[in-house]
């Protein structure tokens, strides 16, 4: 164990030296595009390096240091997480899974472990979706389900993300070039904090992922009729701010009955042009709908599209939907959880099975390669939050964990290209 | 009236010339401290000098201009509107005012007229409350109800009052010195568009205020606890935004009541940090609380405070609360209203008195000196709205009241000086 723990320790030492790069001095963000996430990722790829790696930044911004099998017929094996943040967040969010990774890599090569397939560390450069609401645009590049509308996407200052990529330098015409193909993967595997309390109320240092949750992502605008807070009559009033409250606790009535299994979150608001004495005219706000089960997501979608609709007429309200994302509710690789579950229990580890209310990068490159993920116990589930924390000898134990899977993965591999079969996982 | 028709092209011209004055090339906003409010302020201190007025620009920003008498027992008459104006704003909102008071005493000048009292037109650099959420400051440096409190205000970007009007080479330590002292004033008199339908309805070109609407202004912020949209269950959640949400329709529900003479309105709301997928843990709104009562107003004041601490009670929320600026309802000088009803009669317009629903100067101005309003018909009763508008005929029936209304003054106040008796109006 006295060798996972040293290993956590410069995991942990990595994290803090990540944590530094922020877009603004009183917290931790890093927004896509901005400086420090530049330079934050100059210093993955200058690790990478240093682990002799084969290192290139793709033109989305993705940090992606390769090490190759000897083996002629070797797919890719990829493990990644997200280096952008959202605003006053965590440090270990989307880093830890990319620190973790790339040490994971630095022992194989420093043993000299030869493995039947490539293994990628990848760094997705863009999760959160805080710039340009739309979200995994990292990992869709490497999808190949990156849409060329997305490059019209702007930010609130009113940047396509066309733009945004050009004065960094990307070459926008080879972003799907930068995708790897469907049949060149062997797996896709995410390290991440848990961000419920799960395993820290169970006291158990990692869980695997069953199920990812499927996601819908709307934008909403309601318009009403501006006027003066001192003249109009509260019954002529087109108040689109009232509209949206209604609406907001018509969500929250809805999901909160339990055996609907929903969440849905109101989660930005803005009033454009506001003025305390100006009854709001326009109120711009966002919908995160979210369930395990794709029917009832489904239900909950037309439920609460109709309830608008239902809101807005009562109060002779315009609205605009628009549905900017959505990812399905997505089950992890049986095989691959198979072999995480004998890794564990190997480990004298308690085998845990979680869920993911959460959507990853696993979730979209789901599309294109069986997928795996492995939480990491924090700090009373905290995620998104500057009070988020894990322990060192959680980080030694999931690491002592992931070792034995690479190696359980390679024999799997092995066993399968020596019975000349496939490995289907 | 073809003279009156004259001078009110002059004053629609001048209108024009001053709304492409604006921080922002998609619509007319004048914000407090912005280049285009200081160029505006320069255009109207250029047209106040023209006029051969004494101009000053004191340390507020107000724009003031003073035409002497030769009386020694002469006081002070101010006929003032302010500048500044909202986001989106209509072109006649305050400046209208402005651009006819100066057009008055330029009547006043170039007739030779000789009045008993100094007479002085000032336009007002800060009322609409939109940068520092405060409102009035150009009326309450004239006053002398400046706080120095109120140089510790900031704006949203962090800046202090008291930062701005030094980088404008105010000097802080005069404001108190800019006031009217009490014992000066004669009167004040702001002509202001009414931001209501009646005068447009009736089609009657002005009308004399009775009363100004009464106001509290708060503003609040609503604490709960941030988390992921995805891993926080519906009934584990301390969403502020929710809480917000509650609040505001039991504001709604609570000033709808007719027989409560209540408007309320949450004007501005916005949610620091936020992001689709992240439950919103703070909320900062506005509230806006107005009656021509106030009873009425300091009833429901008491009302949505206890509404505010029951909701946020309900759900774990922590709130603040803070009054941030408050007039009380005021009723306008009943002889200065008489005057102007004789002025109007006198040029067979129907006599027609309103209240105003709008907080104006004119309100500050009443702590110290005798108030008066005319309103000008606009176009449907908009208000702080781009589709503003007065016609040019009205412009001029209002002109032609005014010139009226100041010979009045005239009379009276020289027939109170050779009685030997103060005016009393």
């Amino acid at each position: 164990m006295k060798v996972y723990l040293e290993r956590a320790t410069k995991v942990q030492q990595r994290i803090d030296e990540i944590s530094l790069y922020s877009d603004d001095t009183r917290w931790l963000s890093r927004n896509f595009g901005s400086e420090a996430l530049k330079e934050c990722g100059h210093k993955i790829a200058s690790w990478m390096e240093e682990a002799g790696l084969d290192v290139r930044i793709d033109n989305i911004g993705n940090i992606r240091g390769r090490l190759f099998s000897a083996n002629p017929e070797a797919k890719i094996f990829v493990i990644g997480s997200h280096f952008d943040t959202t605003v006053n967040a965590g440090k270990f969010d989307g880093i830890l899974g990319i620190v973790m990774g790339l040490d994971i890599i630095e022992n194989i090569k420093a043993k000299n472990i030869h493995l039947p397939f490539h293994i990628e560390i990848i760094a997705f450069a863009e999760e959160s979706g805080i710039r340009f609401h739309a979200g995994y645009l990292g990992s869709k590049v490497i999808a190949g389900s990156f849409k060329n509308k997305f490059l019209e996407i702007k930010d609130e200052d009113g940047n396509k993300l066309s733009q945004v990529l050009q004065s960094l330098n990307y070459d926008i015409s080879r972003l799907k070039q930068d995708a790897i193909p469907a049949e060149d993967w062997l797996g896709y595997f995410e390290i991440h904090i848990e961000q419920g309390p799960s395993l820290f109320e169970k006291n158990i240092p990692v869980g695997i992922v069953n199920n990812i949750i499927g996601q819908k992502k709307i934008e909403i605008t309601f318009t009403g009729e501006s006027g003066h807070a001192g003249t109009v009559p509260m019954n002529l009033r087109r108040d689109a701010l009232c509209a949206a409250a209604k609406f907001i606790l018509g969500v929250e009535k809805y999901a909160s009955k339990e055996k609907r299994k929903i969440l849905a979150t109101v989660g930005a608001l803005d009033v454009p042009g506001s003025a305390s004495n100006t009854i709001p005219g326009t109120v711009n706000c966002t919908l995160d709908l979210r369930s395990e089960d794709g029917q009832l997501l489904s239900d909950a979608y037309e439920f609460i599209y109709s309830l608008c609709e239902k809101h807005c007429d009562k109060r002779n309200i315009y609205f605009e939907w628009k549905l900017i994302h959505e990812t399905e509710p997505v089950t992890c690789s049986k095989k691959l959880r198979k072999l995480l579950a004998n890794s564990i229990a190997e480990k004298n580890i308690e085998v845990t099975y979680l869920d993911s209310g959460a959507v990853h990068d696993a979730a979209v490159i789901s599309q294109v390669a069986p997928v795996i993920m492995l939480f990491v116990k924090c700090l009373r589930g905290s995620g998104r939050n500057p009070i988020e924390n894990v322990e060192e000898y959680d980080i030694a134990a999931a690491l002592d964990v992931c070792d034995h899977f690479i190696e359980q993965l390679s024999v799997a591999s092995l066993k399968s290209i020596k019975e000349k079969i496939k490995i289907e996982i």
